[in-house]
């Protein structure tokens, strides 16, 4: 008899353990359960389309569901609705969304990958028309034919989260004024002198923000928006995009008792596996270890969910695999900026205890002489007592996102900043200063 | 009584020390003698200058002798030859280049940063008009003067390696008919898929390259180069470019008695300190120490001798500063085409004693189906008994020399592929795929 594995959730988390659950086996059998008719897409690519930059959503799709089935050989059911895990008896139950009776699949390994859902603020107004958040295709394809169909002239984003700053970014390209209000006083949790190139090119681009400014409500006129109240002032909005980050979709799992850990995510171990030996989690569901921080977060990103789902489907499959963990690497682009940023903030490390120091520094994209050479903003945060980097943030027009990549592996490593100093970067005049930004910031560093 | 030190040498290497020196100590005296007219410029931008993408000379330097005296508070003697070292009286014997007496200049601490001249090959015609190797500011000059008041068709540049290239794209800019030869069958160092990607993107550009061609001499009519002759054939050549390596430049070292080391180079320890305990040296006349293989190497290149110059630099200045050392990092632009690479190469680990293995892939830029995605050749070099990385070369058109530097960091780090596999790279469709050609690359290894 071979074993039989059941996936709940059809994007990035679940398709690639069901993947790598085929690579690792011929014979397992293989069945996810997809609330929705449309699996296999990317959710980080959604923005892009409703700006225009991608021609449709098709191009976001990598597989059809018989695409998918066919080449890993497994059985999609698209449209299905898994109702409740049986842990004990090993099974879900599940229920076509067009109706039908319960049905129920015994596993042998499952994985749960049901994903994560916008956290809606508690205020009145969520169901005005023209208030949108984002999160799957099927909404994305409403927001897409409200922005068509209606003359929109202004428009508030709540929230300067990265999704946020993306929306900005969509409405902006859809001709609409646009304003974002946002609780605190950061941009995609930048702070400092990052946070205020990304200001000054959201400003340049037309886009006011308002820094501490809590929703406090959204009116509408007739059934729908017209303007939303903050505590720092009220904006007119024909369309209001909420972008207040997003929580754990978990009822499934907190009905079958798993246990929760951090953010109220599914907690794992190293294999993905969850407090239940056969049962598996990855993706924006499940909680990540945080390297840096030494315990697990809830911080649920693309590259992640892709790689637990890897891990998960390799282990449910009989396979070895282990994810050790995220260093809290991001990387956004804001027009025509880039910022990102891996490890802790100067503030998180604060409050995690550590003796921590930051240096910032300004550098430049390419040799000084060169045409094209941009500016880069750098930050590096680290700790004193033991001199051992802990954060790195940067901000610029040229390959910043990459350049990131140099700390999120120094992090990884444990690396001191007078490790940093010692790199050996690469260097060509259109190409790389003689001392990459990093170096200089490291360099200052006692 | 104030510490006297001398730096032989006015480029990378013994300005950055000079630079070093006084942040280090305000009190110590610096004395720099340079054989040339003009110091602190980038000898790594004449190519851009000769292509024409950098309008003058001018715009590489970056301090005027001047400039860098005062900024610095040093004594900087250009057009000063540095004829002797005399390291038991502690002085360097110096004679002005327009003539007169020789000066002894007393030293307490003497920094060596004589440079490197470009390797000759033993071949009759050299001295031809039209026949040209490129190293410092004044030969960019006299190559840019030919270049403008003959009428030239045809150019030939022997050696392909990373100055060999950028020759060719400056003599294609200068709009001649242009041929590589090269005695192996390797461009820059690159094999295989990557070498053949370069290849493609020369011949595209009109270069034709002929490998397996050994030069044997270089021919002339009335005294001006016109025909180069290869083990592989005979090539029309109104100017000819000898890009066929350098060598350090250590007579002076060698007459002083200090003792050489790889590659013929001054030999170092990490703190750039040579046999002599009050003699440093710095930058391309000086080996460096080469992490992966474990010992000195010869591989001049314009961070090193800058990070060295800094060490040499503070150390002679009373300060405590150390090199740790290279991975071998480079990078190189190809026309519209980026390679770089770390560590070794499949060769080169094997021939290191290495049990090792070579991963092949082709990977993308940004998510898939975003705008501008472009193709990536990854390579990774591990140890088949270790599990450890040795090597990483990238090819393509997006961010590739900045990708290569997190490889440099994971080898610096000592990581093994596994490791790689664990690494947080930052993600986001318009700048990065979910997985990084890195991650691919280390996902195949077993």
């Amino acid at each position: 008899m071979f074993q039989k594995i059941v996936i709940i959730g059809g994007l990035a988390g679940g398709l690639t353990a069901a993947s790598w659950a085929r690579r690792t086996s011929a014979e397992v059998s293989i069945t996810v359960v997809e609330r929705g008719l449309e699996v296999a897409y990317s959710e980080c690519g959604l923005p892009y389309v409703l700006s225009g930059e991608i021609g449709s959503f098709e191009q976001l799709v990598r597989y059809t569901p018989q695409e998918f089935a066919a080449r890993y050989n497994v059985e999609l059911l698209t449209g299905h609705i898994a109702e409740a895990i049986d842990p004990r008896q090993g099974c879900v139950e599940v229920r076509s969304a067009s109706g039908g009776s319960r049905v129920r699949l015994y596993y042998d390994q499952l994985i749960v990958a049901t994903g994560a859902s916008p956290a809606m603020p508690a205020v009145a107004g969520l169901n005005l028309a023209g208030v949108f958040a984002l999160r799957h295709l099927p909404e994305a394809r409403t927001i897409d034919f409200y922005l068509r169909n209606n003359r929109l002239r202004s428009a508030v984003v709540v929230g300067a989260g990265w999704l946020g700053l993306e929306m900005a970014e969509v409405l902006v390209a859809r001709g609409l004024r646009v304003t974002i209000v946002e609780r605190t006083s950061r941009l995609a949790g930048f702070s400092g002198e990052i946070c205020s190139a990304i200001l000054e090119e959201l400003t340049a681009q037309g886009v006011r923000v308002c820094f501490e400014s809590e929703l406090l409500g959204i009116d509408g006129i007739a059934g729908t928006v017209s303007r939303v109240s903050t505590r720092s002032g009220e904006y007119d909005a024909d369309i209001v995009f909420l972008a207040t980050g997003v929580r754990p979709a978990v009822e499934l799992a907190r009905g079958a008792g798993l246990r929760l850990g951090a953010g109220g995510a599914i907690a794992v171990n190293e294999r993905q596996m969850t407090s239940y030996p056969d049962i598996y989690a990855a993706g924006d569901c499940s909680e990540v270890y945080h390297i840096v921080l030494n315990r697990p977060v809830y911080l649920p990103l693309g590259t992640t969910a892709n790689k637990q789902g890897r891990v998960a489907g390799i282990n449910a499959a009989g396979g070895r695999a282990q994810f050790r963990g995220v260093v809290g690497t991001s990387a956004l682009k804001v027009f025509s900026l880039e910022a990102a940023t891996t490890g802790l903030s100067l503030e998180e490390a604060l409050q995690a205890g550590y003796r921590a120091s930051r240096i910032v520094k300004r550098s430049i994209s390419r040799a000084g002489y060169y045409p094209g050479a941009e500016r880069l903003i750098v930050e590096i945060v680290y700790d004193e007592a033991t001199g051992r980097l802990l954060g790195c943030r940067m901000c610029g027009r040229e390959a910043v996102a990459k350049r990131i990549d140099v700390a999120a592996a120094a992090l990884y490593a444990k690396m001191r900043v007078d490790d940093l100093l010692q790199l050996d970067l690469s260097y060509a005049p259109p190409l790389a200063p003689v001392w990459e930004a990093l170096l200089i910031a490291a360099r200052s560093c006692h």
